[in-house]
């Protein structure tokens, strides 16, 4: 039976100790985020994902969903009480405007929250989480009279929320969906078509669901142009906020897939369902775009939260499995062999995942501060900034948190051994479970293309010099920092890579796309590594400057500057590799013809 | 519904034009290996595989094998007489000497006979495959009695092999295991213990199971040098080869994992049953490490399987599914959307996986055909020079070819979006397939160990230098030949690396072990780069050879000629990031307290 520990004082550390919460005092909402606001809701939350949430996770993957033959899905085996708990505990509106019924309090606190729940269990924490993808679409996109009807129930939880874009020939490449909508005289709409693969597109934890879905009304351009956004809820919602009639929607089937069994993956069937409309007439991708950048960081994080939940379980299994001696001698002699921690291969791996959950945490942190000041500033131009930090890191941390998040969970599955292949140690379920992210909200190959292709040259490349000048800067003020340099070096040398596969895209990319195309993915990675190791700098600056007047904190603080140290000696050197096969160009990547493979 | 098309034209061109076969006329067995018997027994081989045993691929993995309160086994439906199949074909024997009713042929052709097996059903392919396992052990080391007795009818399959390692509380460190042997007058033993993990320990698909056990004679010294061999079968055999009664010997249950549902998993309880000593006393590792050799090389391939039908899938996918419009410009201007093979991101993952399975192929077959001459050869120098090479390259096959396998697999999944996530296509399974191969028959890291801790440093690092030196013999002979250069270069650059990796373990790791272990992966991985990277020399070199006079196959010696290119261009370079982490030794690695994880 997997464990699961929260890292709250990691979390804090970072909100504290490196980002500084107390210093973002002016933005709506964080003056109510006092230390003892923020310890009480982090501690609630650990607690909650690992009394609760951790002991259904197994559960979940073994029953999986149901489906029935009147279209109804029921969760698995304890996922309703659960659910009621979030909904008691208002879980889901911790960042939501307090007119909404939310608590306004920082999206950062969302994530790291997020992060709790999905490491205890990922399949359960998708429905909330779907949920606040979708008021985050409705908040920016929806007419009043819809946000009155439907937020404070979603916010509150008693209604849950859908996304609706792919269809059985469309995925990526939207242009081609077919799912139509008809005007009607009421100002509603008329919705029919099939979608596929909708997460937690119906079951049995809330009174409602809404699903937000793409369709094309009729006689719109075709193309990408011609899509527009609808909420189309399971039960119609009388003026008086009371359910209505049944919607003509369902759920015809739901997938047998890989992982995440305890959430429903469902075939939805719209037949002249009625729906209506949210923000403009063929203006439903950008909506749909919204909704997609707060979901990209929040699958990003579940890369984050299986990485670690599987780290945690690989620790407490490399320290008790006894196992042949090290190297160096015996260690734990009066033992019939040494728990296999000793052992550098393990800790190779167990370094690993350690030097990138931390960093990846604080990335997070970071972006989510960004996310909040892009929201509430008042001041445009920083909330400009932010934006541009989001629309740059964004398709960064979807992608490399869950490439990494998947990696990490077959590294610590390894620790195991033959016992990691078993499905009662719960590691193989890790892996199954973490593979999704890599593929659904935009497959990471299109992250890589969403930051290469779109967000590197927007406006002049304003967001990646930004970027580029905030690390340059940080690294030039410590210029004479000797405690630092060690952190310092290898940094300003991936740096100088990404910098060069920038300039390498600028020169040979405009000529002749497929170079920026077949250079893509391990740009983004380049630039992830980079990013991680920017906040490994952050982070050892912060463990510096506190290890003098820490206490019982001194050993934590120091294993920061080891992991730091491991992240700079045999993380980061990866960017070499990856300059050298962006620069190699996409000569050989596209030479053969289609029909010689 | 996976497809799966067995690559015999490429196999036939390893063994012809690149390792000419023809060449080897003086190894017993090999005359008989002319090339209408190569290429009969491929096609057969190849028939078989894609008729009989691709469509029992995804039902073995649905159905699973299922255990019964008696203690039996029951395979998934169509497995029987799937096996009926393998026996009526003699394709076990195919490398056993003729005395023992095989056919005597190159094991190199096992070898590829087996790659076409996993890549349509790897969960089947494992019962003849662990048979051939045991057939290797007891030829070796055997009484002359134990192999009239046994042998004939394992070579034909009537009776199945196992090998049993593991138990609950010992894997890799055999030296605490604790079944136990009791000699009895007769010169049997009885054995008492539980083994776990054993792969077809028990099942309904032959008469008899022949189980290899490594077991602790009472009294024998501690520690790996008390272990020895037992042939423990599930049916004592009669004097005259008929079944007489049964031992006690059972499987107690079978394990529910990730994948290969196909195969049973047993625990093995061994309640005094009867026995008989294969090899010496106390000498059982040993004998086991034959075994292992063999089953490692075997394993390896089941890594190159897995990576060449999931391409295979992949490829397919790439070229029916219409999604977007090449940044180039349309190329199917005719469809709705392009098929992604257009797309350089889909390339990249599609020419990866083809890049390595093609190297990793022929790293096989020259592998194969050193065990042929290690075991065949009347030339001692030969043998052991084979031999050698044997040692030193099982490692890093068993290591990188199955890391690699399953990378590859997760790979193809990507390509199929969402779609991959499906049971139904079959892509999922063949990743939950590929996983196994990184842990069993000695998890990848302790390969790495094996390669850096036993294999370097033996007989004064012979085996390493000899591999040097043939690359660097190879490199020298054609520093004149310019169509080569663009492949010569870089494996001259890498080979480099590799040899300063080498250096960087003899002068660090005798002061201080833990910097091998810590550097051990990263130099399998380096070393793996590298002979891939020979492999691609040899390749490219046999393909300009035959370009000339190709008529029907130029296209396909052409895409020989860019895969390689893209090799050199976009996989070989990660041989310097390698080098840096081993550089870097163990400091970050080992610096944390056990505590502080």
């Amino acid at each position: 039976m997997p464990i699961y520990k929260a890292p709250v004082d990691d979390a804090l550390f970072l909100l504290n100790d490196v980002f500084h919460l107390d210093h973002y005092g002016n933005l709506p909402g964080f003056s109510d985020a006092s230390p003892d606001v923020v310890d009480a809701v982090l501690r609630e939350a650990a607690k909650f994902s690992e009394e609760v949430l951790t002991p259904l996770n197994r559960v979940g993957d073994k029953e999986g969903c149901k489906w029935a033959a009147d279209g109804s899905v029921s969760t698995p085996t304890g996922f309703k009480d659960a659910y009621k708990q979030i909904v008691e505990g208002g879980w889901i509106g911790i960042s939501v405007p307090a007119e909404f019924r939310g608590q306004g309090l920082p999206a950062a606190l969302t994530e790291i929250v997020n992060e709790f729940f999905c490491s205890a269990n990922m399949a359960f924490a998708m429905y909330p989480g779907l949920t606040q993808g979708a008021i985050a679409a409705l908040l920016m996109h929806a007419s009043g009279e819809l946000k009155t009807k439907f937020l404070p129930k979603m916010v509150e939880g008693v209604w849950t929320g859908t996304m609706n874009l792919t269809e059985p020939h469309c995925g990526t490449d939207l242009g081609l969906l077919r799912s139509k909508a008809t005007k009607q005289a009421d100002g509603s709409y008329k919705i029919s078509g099939t979608k596929i693969f909708i997460s937690a597109g119906e079951h049995d934890l809330s009174e409602n669901i809404i699903h937000l879905v793409l369709a094309r009304i009729e006689g719109a351009p075709a193309g990408t142009k011609g899509i527009t956004l609808f909420l189309v809820p399971k039960f119609l919602v009388n003026d008086d906020g009371s359910l209505g009639a049944r919607n003509a929607v369902s759920c015809g089937s739901i997938e047998e897939k890989m992982g995440i069994h305890g959430n429903s993956t469902c075939v939805m069937n719209y037949d002249g369902a009625t729906g209506w409309l949210i923000g403009e007439e063929n203006r439903g991708l950008n909506a749909m775009f919204t909704m997609m950048n707060e979901a990209r960081l929040g699958v990003g994080v579940q890369g984050l939260a299986l990485s670690e939940v599987a780290y945690q379980n690989a620790v407490a299994y490399a320290k008790e499995r006894l196992q042949g001696r090290s190297i160096s001698g015996a260690k734990y002699p009066d033992k019939a062999a040494d728990p296999i921690i000793v052992h550098p291969d393990v800790r190779r791996i167990l370094m690993s995942i350690r030097a990138f959950n931390e960093a990846a945490r604080a990335l997070v942190m970071w972006t989510a501060l960004k996310s909040d000041i892009a929201h509430r500033s008042e001041d445009e131009k920083e909330r400009k900034s932010a934006d541009d930090h989001m629309g740059l890191l964004t398709p960064v941390i979807k992608g490399v948190l869950t490439d990494s998040g998947f990696a990490n969970a077959v590294l610590a599955q390894q620790v195991f051994g033959g016992h990691g292949y078993i499905a009662e140690h719960g590691m193989e379920q890790f892996v199954r479970d973490a593979r999704i992210a890599q593929i659904y909200e935009g497959a990471n190959g299109i992250q890589a293309l969403d930051l290469v292709g779109r967000k590197l040259g927007k406006d002049g490349g304003r967001a990646i010099l930004a970027f580029f000048n905030e690390v340059q800067t940080y690294l030039k003020e410590r210029v004479n920092n000797d405690a630092m340099n060690v952190y310092l070096k290898p940094l300003g040398q991936s740096l100088g890579h990404l910098q060069q596969a920038s300039m390498w895209f600028m020169q040979n990319a405009m000529v002749k796309p497929d170079n920026a195309g077949a250079g893509s993915y391990d740009y983004m990675h380049l630039f992830g590594l980079v990013a991680l190791g920017y906040m490994w700098c952050r982070i050892a600056e912060a463990a510096l400057a506190k290890l003098p007047k820490a206490n019982g904190s001194a050993a934590r603080l120091n294993a920061k500057l080891v992991t730091a140290r491991f992240f700079m000696e045999r993380m980061l050197p990866g960017t070499a590799t990856r300059l050298a096969r962006i620069e190699a160009g996409a000569g050989s990547t596209m030479e053969l013809a289609d029909d010689a493979f």
